[in-house]
C-alpha cells in the first residue's frame, strides 16, 4: 500500500499563525509538532518513508522537505499550482503507475487533519488494505457525527456489503454538502449520517479507470505524465498537464458520481481542524472556558481563545474572542467569526502587505 | 509666579503602556509629546523653566531628567514616597519659601492632564496671578461638565466674588466627591457645577498657613525641611519628615476645609486622561467608531481603540475593544472596564511577573 498526503494548501484561517510560505499543514496548532509531522508519524507503523507519497507547491517546497527529511525527494510531487483534490490525486495516481504501482492499494490522506485514537485509524487503513485485496471498490472513511456541525459534508450510508476484520463496510447512498444546522441536526439524529473526513482508499487502476471516465478532461495530462515520469521531460509536461487540468474535488468529480463506494465508519477523534474556534474547541479549557498561554492573565473573563507565544496576554473583562500574536501581526477576532479569518490575507494584500500572507 | 507640576504617579490604569519607571506622565498618549512636556511648553509663554517646579519620585527621576533637560535640577524634588497631593505641594511650598518666595504666587498642575485650548488657560493663569497680586485667596480652577462624568469631582460655585481681567471668579459653596450617574446628570444641568480639575493657584504663603492649620501633622516636617534647604542635611531631613507625613489629598485634607476658596470657570478642552476609554474618547474616530492605527485592519469592527506600534492589528467582528499592544505585553480588555487597568500590574507582581509593571 502506498500513502499519498495532500498538502497543497495555504490554510488562511489560521492567519496570522499561517503564512503563503507557512501553511496550516506545517504549524504545531496542537501541540509541539506540525500536522502533516502528526500525519506521517501516525502513518509509520503501517508504512516505510518510501512508501509514503506527499503533493505539494513549488513554494513550500523547502519547507516542507526540511520538515520531512525522511521521506525521499522522489515522493515529494510539485504540483505547479494548486487545482483541488481531483488533479492533485490524478497526479499522484499517474506517477505510481508509472513506478509499477498500479494494482496496488493507494491511500488519500490530507495533511492537515487531526486523530486523536490513531491505533483505531491504523486499525481501519489495515482493514481497508486488507478489503482491497479482495475488493476493487472505492472505500471512504465516514467519521461519526458527535455533533451537527454544519461545516463538514455528510455520507448516507446504505446496507451492509461486507465485513472485514470485524469492521463493516457500507455502500453509499448519498453524499450531502455541507448542511444548514437543522438540517445537521437531523442528519446527526438519525444514526444514517457520517462525516466526510477525505480520507480514501482505493486500488491506483481503479482511480485512474474513474478519473478518466468522469473527468475525461484529465486524461491527456495524465496520458503525457505518464510517459515523461523518470525523463528529463517531467518539469515541462506537469507544467502543461496542469494548465490544462479543471480545478475540481475527488468529492464532486469522481466520489458522487461512482459506482462500487463504500464506506467504513471510524470513530477515532478526527477533526479537520478547520479554525481557530475549532482548534479552542479540541484545547483544554480552564473552568472559565478560556483556552490560554501558561503565562496569560485573564480577569473576568471567558471563553476565550488566545494562542500566543510573543508576550504576556492579560484579558479584562471579554468573552468570546479569539487572539492570535504573531511576531508581526496581531488578531482580534470573535469566536463566531472565526471562519472569516480566512479573507484577511486576500484583504491585506489588497492594502500592498503581502509581507503579513 | 511659579508652577509646581506634581509628576508622582505612575498611572497604572494605562498599563501596559505605562510601567513603574515610565510612568503617564512620561508617555506619548495624545500624540507626539509626553504628557509632561505638553505640561511645560504649555506654561512656556508664562514662565522661564526656572520658575517650574517639578515634584517626583526618586525612581522616575532620571526618566524625568531625561524628558525635561531645560528644567534646572535644583528645580526637580524628589519625594522618597508618594503621599498623595498634599505632602506634595507642602514640599514645594516648604521649598519656595526657603528661597524667599513666600509672598509669590504658586500656580499647582498636575503632570498628566491634558488641554487643548491652550491660549484660554494661560489667559487664565494670568488673570489668576493678577488677582493673587491683589487678593489672598486659595483658587481653584473649575472645569465647564460637558457631560455627566462620574470618574470626576464636583464643586459646587456660589455668588460672583469678583472679576479680573474680564474673568469672573466665584465663592465655592461645596466641594462634591465623584457622583454616580444619576447626580452627575443633575449637577451637569443645573448649571452650578464645575469639574473639580485638580489645578489651584494661590500665594505659598497662604497654603503654608493652611496646611498648618488643616493639617497640623506636616508642620514638624516642614519646618525641618525649611531649615534643612540648601545644607548636606537635606537628604536625611526629607526622608524623615516624609516618613511622617500623613498620606492625605490636597482636596479632602485643605480645599474641603478652607475658608476663602474661590473658582473660576474655564472652558478649556481639559481632560484628566484617566483611562485607556478615557483617551479613546479624546481621539478622533473613525466612521465606525474605532480609534485604530494607520496599518490596522478593521473588519465589521466598531467602537474599538487600538493603541499599537508594534505589528500590524486586525479585528474582525468585534466591538467596544481596547487592544493595547507593546513590545512585551498585551491588553485586549472590554471598554467599560477599562478603569479596573489599574489593578493588572499588582496581580502580575503576584505572579511574580514584576518586570512587566
Amino acid at each position: 500500500m502506498y500513502a499519498v498526503i495532500m498538502a497543497g494548501g495555504v490554510g488562511t484561517r489560521f492567519w496570522p499563525r499561517s503564512r503563503h510560505l507557512r501553511p496550516k499543514q506545517l504549524l504545531s496548532l496542537s501541540g509541539s509538532s506540525s500536522m502533516i509531522r502528526l500525519t506521517i508519524e501516525r502513518l509509520k507503523p503501517l508504512l516505510g518513508p518510501e512508501r509514503i507519497l506527499v503533493v505539494t507547491r513549488a513554494d513550500q517546497l523547502s519547507a516542507l522537505r526540511a520538515e520531512l527529511p525522511e521521506i525521499p525527494d522522489s515522493n515529494i510531487l510539485v504540483e505547479p499550482t494548486g487545482k483541488n483534490t481531483a488533479p492533485c490525486i490524478a497526479l499522484a495516481a499517474a506517477v505510481l503507475e508509472a513506478r509499477g504501482g498500479a494494482d496496488e492499494a493507494m491511500l488519500v490522506l490530507p495533511a492537515d487533519h487531526l486523530i486523536r485514537r490513531e491505533e483505531d485509524f491504523r486499525a481501519t487503513v489495515a482493514a481497508c488494505e486488507n478489503l482491497l485485496a479482495h475488493h476493487d471498490h472505492l472505500i471512504t472513511l465516514g467519521v461519526t457525527p458527535h455533533r451537527p456541525e454544519t461545516g463538514y459534508g455528510y455520507i448516507r450510508r446504505g446496507s451492509v456489503a461486507t465485513c472485514v476484520q470485524g469492521r463493516e463496510f457500507h455502500t453509499v447512498e448519498r453524499f450531502l454538502e455541507k448542511p444548514d444546522l437543522p438540517t445537521a441536526r437531523s442528519l446527526v439524529q438519525d444514526g444514517r449520517h457520517l462525516w466526510n473526513s477525505g480520507m480514501f482508499a482505493w486500488r491506483t487502476s481503479r482511480i485512474v479507470e474513474e478519473l478518466r471516465r468522469h473527468i475525461p478532461d484529465l486524461e491527456p495530462g495524465l496520458a503525457s505524465l505518464r510517459q515523461a515520469y523518470g525523463t528529463p521531460d517531467w518539469g515541462r509536461t506537469l507544467n502543461s498537464a496542469y494548465q490544462a487540468f479543471p480545478k475540481i474535488s475527488i468529492d464532486y468529480g469522481v466520489m458522487e458520481r461512482a459506482e462500487d463506494v463504500w464506506v467504513t465508519e471510524v470513530d477515532i477523534g478526527w477533526s479537520d481542524v478547520g479554525s481557530w474556534a475549532s482548534l479552542a474547541e479540541l484545547r483544554a479549557q480552564d473552568a472559565q472556558g478560556n483556552v490560554l498561554p501558561d503565562d496569560a492573565l485573564a480577569i473576568d473573563a471567558r471563553d476565550n481563545f488566545v494562542d500566543g507565544r510573543e508576550r504576556v496576554v492579560v484579558l479584562l473583562g471579554v468573552q468570546d474572542l479569539i487572539v492570535v500574536d504573531t511576531e508581526d501581526a496581531l488578531l482580534v477576532c470573535h469566536r463566531d467569526r472565526a471562519q472569516e479569518v480566512g479573507s484577511i490575507p486576500e484583504q491585506l494584500r489588497r492594502r500592498g502587505r503581502k509581507n503579513l500572507t
